[in-house]
């Protein structure tokens, strides 16, 4: 006998990348860093008394949130910890959407906003980025159209490190009737050359999210630790009503915080991890891929040959893994089937295509030598 | 502007307990085991390799999965990991509980079920408990009139220490046409005496889940980890569709493994948790206090006098931390209007009472001397 409600026994669950547990493979599917985090965080958990533990954790993780408040020049009460960017994401659908009211999302994207909406009941306004990756200039129309209370973009996008530019998140911000969230969560790996800076929407509009995490930009994927930087007003019900009473544990605060106050660490990692990120570009363009820019720790990349999936399962079998999305593909085309030919055209790129994350050197030469020799076999 | 959730604007949050700053306070207010967590777990913590938390964490928590379904006779797949107890309270509620729909509580009891029923737009099924602290024996048929999706008990129930056995909960597992949800936070101090194994309901029942947390008999309610126990299809949804896809992070299951695995270490924490029960329970008695029987780490205890409010504050005056939920009790009372003067009764007893957690011998003294001069003062 299934007792689970109807929604969720319809539904699918989010369906997260491989984890090998063979240590040899090189694994360049979740966007994982490929460098340790800061020091500061092997002697901040050396220096942890497991004792401590007996204790409830800080309940706000108030440490973090002074010094994300901090760094970005707002008020703690403007910053949320959270177990990872994906209780944000929850706690913002949980917060802001009634069950049954509109979730607007861009598709193809990060497939678990669908599974999130589905769990909570929400009806999604799934709006078809257009062939090149953009978001539709009708986005915040049609969001608005449908009563979305809440829109998720991503920027830099995933899965295909395309990037919106702080003016054209003002726009949205402006145009739309409900929240915008903005999922930062490879924000860090932005050039700084574009002076990417989108703290000061959180202050400009009431209706703005920013999702943060540790796990790419810091190193801590292992860690389960986000956050959101919003309008008080944004923030509070989140905090207050919404979020469990201890969601972050009293280790990975103390860890949070040490990654966090490295920034000298931190911006040295995003640095080679861009350096990486054009290497591994131009030698892939090199091997007759249709690279994406990227504005992230990874590349959307179009092999000169149209079976994506063959080269991902012949990568597999040399022991490289990297993320083939053509399922997401196929569902996001069918969202996309009244929009436009363009539109259509994303998610068919999305199936020709294969997300690779920027490794360290020798395990990017790695998978370039694995694709040499599996394209050259055709 | 307000944009959360009409329910979430309406409800108010879940109120945790104080957390004093100054080390010297002696904290008998939320629970905590008094004595250190097993040395294998900062031995876990000291042997982690901070490089490892760059990757993702085992999304199940699989090796704990695992040796918890051998401690408990279980197959994986009925053992799900949690970010604490909370976090099984509200995958239960989002699983099983369509908005709207009924959510069975007994109270006086753990105000964060009526939080999370509240924020997840559900409707309450508040049946009060008789006078003596016991369940009503209508609960089942209360909380099935009601159309309970999901009914949660506590066991042993707090904030009372009161008991159930195994053939009662049993009775009440067939009696509902819902989810029975025993939250078992306190069940590793019950004494072994008793012969208490809940285990079997849950080959028995297949509307049976058991919360379990590492928070209080495993002196780690810093590491947010707990677990459901239930039939492989009470568990499914939960673990595949509900719950976010990476809820506990690596280092919090390494440690929980650590702690879970020293069997020794953890009953003798018990026994000599139980052994100050018993000599706190006497003390208070000798000082013209009314104790309740407890099975739990804590003693709910009616002063002489009636002022239990006034009581608290003078003991947190000189440094000694209690709890006192005179508002749930009277929150309770509301809720038990239409109901028994019974029930009534067990309302207006908890107002009159301080819920006192059991501490180290030293912490406990400190309480009682603090107590005898706060009522001598009178």
């Amino acid at each position: 006998m299934s007792r689970e409600r109807a929604n969720i026994r319809r539904m699918t669950g989010y369906q997260y990348g491989e984890q090998p547990t063979d240590p040899n493979v090189v694994k360049l599917n979740t966007n994982e860093n490929p460098y340790p985090p800061s020091p500061r965080v092997a002697a901040a958990l050396s220096g942890f008394d497991a004792n401590a533990l007996r204790r409830y954790p800080n309940a706000t993780a108030a440490p973090f949130r002074h010094l994300a408040a901090q760094r970005f020049d707002l008020a703690p009460e403007q910053v949320l910890a959270t177990n990872g960017g994906d209780e944000a994401l929850r706690l913002a659908i949980t917060t802001f959407v009634d069950p049954g009211a509109a979730l607007a999302i861009a598709t193809p994207g990060y497939s678990l906003y669908e599974t999130l909406g589905a769990l909570h009941d929400c009806s999604i306004a799934a709006v078809p980025m257009q062939g090149d990756w953009r978001l539709p200039d009708d986005f915040a129309a049609r969001a608005n159209a449908a009563g979305a209370r809440l829109a998720v973009i991503t920027n830099p996008h995933a899965p295909s490190g395309a990037f919106v530019d702080v003016a054209t998140l003002a726009g949205l911000a402006r145009a739309l009737n409900g929240v915008l969230l903005i999922d930062e969560a490879y924000v860090d790996f932005v050039d700084p050359a574009l002076g990417h800076d989108t703290a000061a929407l959180t202050r400009e509009f009431d209706n703005v999210l920013l999702l943060r995490t540790l796990s790419k930009g810091y190193a801590l994927a292992g860690l389960r630790f986000g956050f959101l930087l919003g309008a008080a007003s944004l923030i509070e019900p989140m905090a207050t009503k919404a979020r469990d009473s201890y969601n972050t544990d009293a280790l990975s605060q103390a860890l949070a915080v040490a990654a966090f106050a490295d920034e000298a660490w931190a911006q040295d990692n995003w640095q080679r991890v861009r350096a990486e990120r054009r290497r591994l570009g131009t030698a892939l363009a090199g091997l007759g891929f249709d690279v994406l820019p990227s504005q992230a720790n990874f590349l959307l990349a179009e092999p000169p040959a149209e079976d994506a999936a063959a080269i991902y399962l012949a990568l597999k079998e040399r022991g490289v893994l990297v993320r083939y999305l053509g399922a997401a593909g196929a569902a996001a085309e069918g969202a996309g089937e009244d929009g436009t030919q363009q539109a259509k055209t994303a998610a068919e790129r999305l199936r020709r295509a294969l997300r690779v994350t920027v490794g360290a050197p020798a395990e990017n030469d790695a998978l370039l030598a694995a694709l040499a020799e599996v394209l050259g076999c055709r």
